[in-house]
Parts: structure tokens; sequence; C-alpha cells
């Protein structure tokens, strides 16, 4: 069979800063699916549409051919309503696990399909993988009748949705062509949209710890999406929040799980505390429920009961003990201050030497590597306090882990203690 | 082994708009020639130097790399000074061809490392095929005596010389990143560093049937080039000619083989002899002969004794027939008037889809397919003359082939009749 078109062409087309037409942007999805269009050759087209950008439209195009590589699937069957959340990732974000329970509670069907880490950024699925037995796969059909009788699941997900985006990302992941508000944006609401959720609340992170570094971009990266799930009939708002400094007092996976855990049973952080209600709350209005408050469902237990189920739905148990690193050693402060800054890029970086994270996708995580925060931005510690503790089952990764956090943590003798900075920023939608 | 450098850190840094350091290209170009840096991370890296570029540094820095992935030859045994000559390519450029004997017959040795052509340009050893019995490739030693026997020698050049460029270049061929002046400068210098030649004369084409469309370009192509030649040690001059419309009045392999034949006979196209004249000179005064004129060669014969040592050398017979087409077709002139426009890019397209060149490869070219052009711009027809007849061994290409050279030829018919443009439009070095 002959080619509508010619990959190079449309390479060109991109990189002499032409609009891809509907027609190119399908065939060379498609083709790239089918194989037709070689790795090499859509690499070149993404680094090209990185440095030369695509349109609204273009970029709605690119969305289309992507769902269309795959199935959609479909939630209208449930008796609740359906709220998604999505966040584009961050150093010490586990707000995924106590949100969705905590949603669920309000009888809202909660269905979290996630990933795996990859670099700096946990994986949702890794941090559940600490808890003894829990299985992050699911059948279509498992996943529908948890929805049904649980309301939250937090599963694996299928190689059905969107599998251009999923070839499409192994590429980009691995030629530097990532950091795309066009390609970042098509990537996520493919897969969001092919679904089928009723409402998607979207999670987008800025700061140094985060894809978007500046506040210019995630807005821009924020109402992409918004208008591309609202154009798709998905209800969609976007909050986007403070990614410079790692989120609450734990990075990596059992760390975050038992973090979590005190969100759920009404203590914690208190910047977890306030995103995972902030984030709630966008998901139970898009549900038609602005008559509750989630923070009655964290003091109360409920939350937590919808927790134990879902776990144990899942084959975990919510009561087994969670695993607990062999070595750490404590990162102390050098002398009297208050911490006037904490990277999350760098704390992050230390966390994955650690072992909490991958460098490619087949390696294995560590349950038990990772980072506790002693002392947060706006803290006043003294001499010789622990400022972070590292974690790992494998003490040799101790020096890289250090390196990476050289420079990261910034004390002022003279500075004076100031509350936390506000955790969400604004709200886009 | 631990590598030095991850490749999508410099990526990366290509994306972002940093300069490489010299490390990160010397390690880049060798790890790509080993097989570490994927071929789709070479592609993208590719498609950020097309869009944000690389300065000075970094091209002789990238040339270097290119160089050190392979052997160097050494002309300086011979007892006659080197001059080579190298054109960036054009349609129906057969230049080198007369210009190798001709400047052999002065005692220059003239070492023609060539390629096969692909895409709508076509290539020196393609041509040269055409004779009966010629045969482009050499030993080292083969090509060494014949430098110092004959003088001129047209060949393929070995897969020992920058091979990391031979990779590259195929990469490029099929990802649209071929059009980028430190991508063309570094290719072309690599290869002709590495060869060894004591001098070299760069024609540079410029438009509509070059990768230069414009004189800016041009001379941005030729001054990058000439200092990367001057800085390594080679007498480099370039001349920038003109591109836009063909070169001559064939083009296809035995067509322009004949053409040749004319030009070393003492007769041909001005516009060729002219050329051949220009980049004579400017090797012979190279080589340190000022004090000879190449247009005596062509007159007197000695031109034409060069070029059959110089076949017969390589097993060919020149004085056999070369190869006819079965099959013509002619283009006539619709109206009486004057050529105001005759497309290179078209012509070149169209000979191509005769069979002259090939879209991959591996694929066979046509001794007989080409064009003969009847009419050059600035020359007065009148209706029903031919402006050019189309030669292939494979009548079914005639449609597209005529596709191509839908609106290339202009007419106007108030037009006065004109004396070509000149085709040597400036020096640079």
């Amino acid at each position: 069979m002959r080619e509508p078109h010619d990959a190079v062409d449309v390479i060109r087309a991109k990189r002499d800063g032409r609009r891809l037409t509907p027609e190119m942007i399908a065939w060379v999805v498609d083709a790239y699916t089918r194989g037709v269009v070689a790795e090499e050759q859509m690499s070149a087209l993404a680094m090209a549409i990185v440095l030369n950008g695509m349109d609204r439209e273009e970029i709605a195009q690119w969305t289309t051919a992507m769902i269309d590589s795959g199935e959609r699937m479909d939630f209208s069957s449930l008796s609740r309503p359906t709220v998604d959340k999505h966040s584009t990732g961050g150093v010490g974000d586990k707000i995924t696990l106590p949100l969705a329970p905590l949603v669920a509670s309000f009888d809202v069907a909660v269905p979290q399909l996630s990933g795996r880490g990859l670099g700096h950024t946990g994986g949702t699925l890794d941090k559940l993988e600490a808890i003894p037995g829990w299985r992050a796969a699911l059948s279509n059909a498992e996943m529908l009748a948890q929805l049904e009788d649980v309301g939250a699941v937090i599963c694996a997900a299928g190689s059905g949705l969107a599998p251009a985006d999923r070839k499409l990302y192994a590429l980009r992941d691995t030629t530097g062509t990532v950091e795309s508000i066009p390609l970042l944006a098509s990537s996520i609401m493919s897969k969001k949209i092919a679904e089928g959720t009723g409402a998607l609340v979207l999670d987008v992170k800025v700061g140094s710890g985060a894809f978007m570094k500046e506040l210019d971009g995630a807005r821009e990266l924020a109402s992409t999406m918004v208008a591309l799930g609202t154009d798709a009939g998905v209800r969609t708002t976007a909050l986007i929040t403070n990614m410079s400094v790692p989120l609450g007092r734990t990075v990596g996976n059992a760390l975050e799980v038992r973090e979590s855990l005190e969100v759920l049973a009404g203590g914690g952080p208190d910047d977890v505390v306030d995103l995972t209600l902030a984030l709630a709350r966008e998901m139970l209005s898009a549900a038609g429920r602005e008559d509750v408050d989630p923070a009655d469902a964290l003091a109360d237990g409920r939350a937590m009961d919808s927790w134990r189920r879902m776990i144990e739905a899942q084959g975990g148990d919510p009561a087994a003990p969670l695993p607990v690193a062999e070595h750490t050693e404590a990162l102390t402060a050098e002398m009297d201050g208050v911490i006037t800054e904490m990277d999350a890029y760098a704390v992050g970086i230390a966390a994955w030497r650690l072992g909490a994270g991958r460098a490619r996708k087949e390696d294995p995580v560590q349950a038990v590597a990772g980072i506790e925060i002693h002392a947060r931005p706006g803290e006043r510690v003294r001499a010789g306090d622990p400022l972070l503790t590292l974690h790992t089952a494998t003490p040799e990764r101790f020096d890289r882990a250090r390196q990476a956090l050289d420079g990261a943590v910034r004390l002022d003798s003279d500075g004076a203690a100031a509350p936390a900075s506000a955790v969400v920023l604004e709200r886009v939608g």
C-alpha cells in the first residue's frame, strides 16, 4: 500500500515552522504506531515540535490521533459519577494515595490509572507496591467491579489506551523531548479522554522539581489541557501547585505510604493535607457534591476505611508493617539558622540515587529507599540538628546521593522563622 | 565501561540553546559511531543543531570528531601537488568529469573521492558508470598509483574515511536534518581533511536546485568551510555559483557524460565551460600553477587525452558508444516568446523520476534516463519548438516527470532575448 504522506515532508514542515495539517498529523501518529515511520524520524519530529511548537488545533488533532491509536473505555455503566485526577509529577507527590479513597468515601468513583516512576519523580504504583501483597495489574472487569464496590482504584494503565502515546513517551524519554507543552498536554489528555472519565482535575506542578520550572509555562500547560478536556466533553479543571520544595516530609516509596497513612488518620504535614483537600474539593464539585466537606472524612475515619477496602481489594494487607531501610544516614545543620531553600529537584535526584527510582523502565526499585525531611523552608534549626535522613538498602549509594544534595538546602543564620508558602498557587478552568 | 556523558544531557544542552563542550562533542560523535548513542538520539540532536545552530568552535570540534572516527590518508609521497574540488551538488552538475582530467593535464594530482546521487541531484559515480567497463572502486594503492601516473582519479570514497559522517549522513537523509550549515560543512570538510589533500576548491551552489536557496546561506556555508580547511592546514577557497537553472543542456547520467566530452573537445555549453575554467584556475593557482591557462588544454586536446587515460585506468572504454534511451518525449513551447525561468529543482526532480536518480541508496539508476534542455533562460523560442526532451528506459515514468515540470519553465511573449547570467557569483577565501 502506498502511504499518503512522506515522513521527511512532515518533519521538514514542522522544522521550517509550518503548521501540520490534520491529515499529516493523523497519518504520522498512525504510521509511527504501525512502525512505518521509524523511531529516528519521530524523534526528529518531536524535537522540531519541542523547538517550533504546535498551535491549539494541531495539539487537539495530535491528541485525537493518539486516542484513535487504541481502545476507549466506558464508565457509564457505573452507578457512581467518575472523577479522575492527574498530576504532572513532582518530588514527594503521594497525594493520589490519600486522595482517591478520600473522594471515594463520598460515593464517587475514582479511577486512577497510574504509572511507575522514571527519573527523579516517583511513581504511584511503586509506592503502593511497598505494601505487602498489593498488586497493580487489574483487568478492565476487575477495575469496573472495584469502582462500583469500593469507589477507589489505583492500578496500572492497560496497554490498550493510546498505545501511540506509550511508544512515543518511551522515545521522548531517551531523546530529550519530554519538556514540551504540546507533547506533555497531548500525552496526558489522550489517555484521560480514552479512559472515559466524566470529569478530571489536573494538578499542574511548577518549580524546580517539576517539568515546568516557571509559572507561565505551567499556566500554558494547564489551560491547554483544560481546553482539550472540555472540547472532548470531560469536565476539566486544573490547580497550579508549588513544586519548588518537596511535598511533605518524605520522599520514597514505603516512606510516602507511611506519610499518606498519617494524612488518612487525620494528621500529616500541612502541605500534603492542604493539597489533598483542595484537590478533593475540586473533584467532589465536579461530581456534583459541593454539599460535603472532605475534611470531615479525614477526621472521622471514613477515608481510612475506604483506603483499607481499596488496598484489600487489590490483595494488599493494610495492617502489615511497612518495610524499613537497614541503612540510614543523617545530614545535619552546620550552624544555627532558618532554612530558606530546599531544592525539590536535588532531593528527587538524591532519593532516586538511593534506589527509590529507576534509570530504565526495566530496573527494580527499592521499597525502603528515600529521604525523610526533618526541617522545611521557614523552619528554625540549631547546629547539629538533623535536616534530612537518607534511607537505602544499599549503603554504597550514600555518596552519590550526598553529592546530589550539595547546596540543595540553604540556611540563613539571620533569618526569621516564617509560615510555609501556599501549596496551591492558582486555579484554571 | 562507564560512559563519561549521557546522550540526553547532550541533546538537552543543544535543545536549550547552549554550546556543546569539546568533550561532549568528542564523546557524542564517538559514542554514536560505536552504537552507544542510538540513532533516535542522534536524530534528535541533529534536529536541535538544525534549529539552534553551532558556532564556529563547535563546528570545528564536530569536524575533528568525525575525522577521528576513521583513518587519514596521505598524498605526500606523490611527486605532484594535490588539489581536490568539492561541489555541494546541483542539477546537471557534471563539472568534475571535464575538470579533473583538465587540471591533471598540468601535472597536478586531482583525487576526486565521489559519491552516488541521492534525491534530486545526480552522483558523479552514477554518471561515469554509464561508460562501458568503468569501475568506481579502487584500493588506496590503486588510487595512489593512478594519481602518480595519470594525475586524475574519480573513484568511490572508501569506508575508512570519517565513518561517523557516513552513518550520520544516512540518518540525516531520512530525518529531515540535511539542510544545516554546521552539519553540511562538517560533513564535507571532515572527509576532505581526512583524505589529506594539500589544497581544496569548493563549489558552493545557490538557488532552487541547491541545498542553499539564498545567497546569505551560501556565503555562510562557504566561509565556514574555508575556515575549517584553512585551520586544518588545507589551502581552501570557494566559488559561489548559480544553481537556479540547471547547469548546461543535459541532466542525467549518459547525457551528462556526452556533454562533458563536448567540453573536453573544446565545445559544450558556455556555462559549463565557464565554470570548468573558473574552478580549474582556482585549482591550478592553489597548486602553484598560476603560469598556465587551462583553456589551452581544452583547445589543444591535452585535457581529452588526460580523460582517456583516466577512464582506461579504471577499466572503461572511452571509445565505446554511450547508451541511449529507447523512449523519449519532447515538451514544446505553447507560444512564441523568451524563456524567463527554468527551475533547477523541478528539472532535477523530473530527471530523478525518469530514473536518473534513486530514492534509497540501494536503488539502481538508469544510465540512459534524463533530460535534454533545448532552450535556456534568455533564449527565444517559437510555438511548437522543443523545450525539453525527456529520456527513460521505462516510459510509464513520463507522467510523473511531466507533473514535476508543471510550471517549471516560464515563457514571456513580450520578452527580449538576453545573454545568460553569470555562473560564478562570488569568490570566498
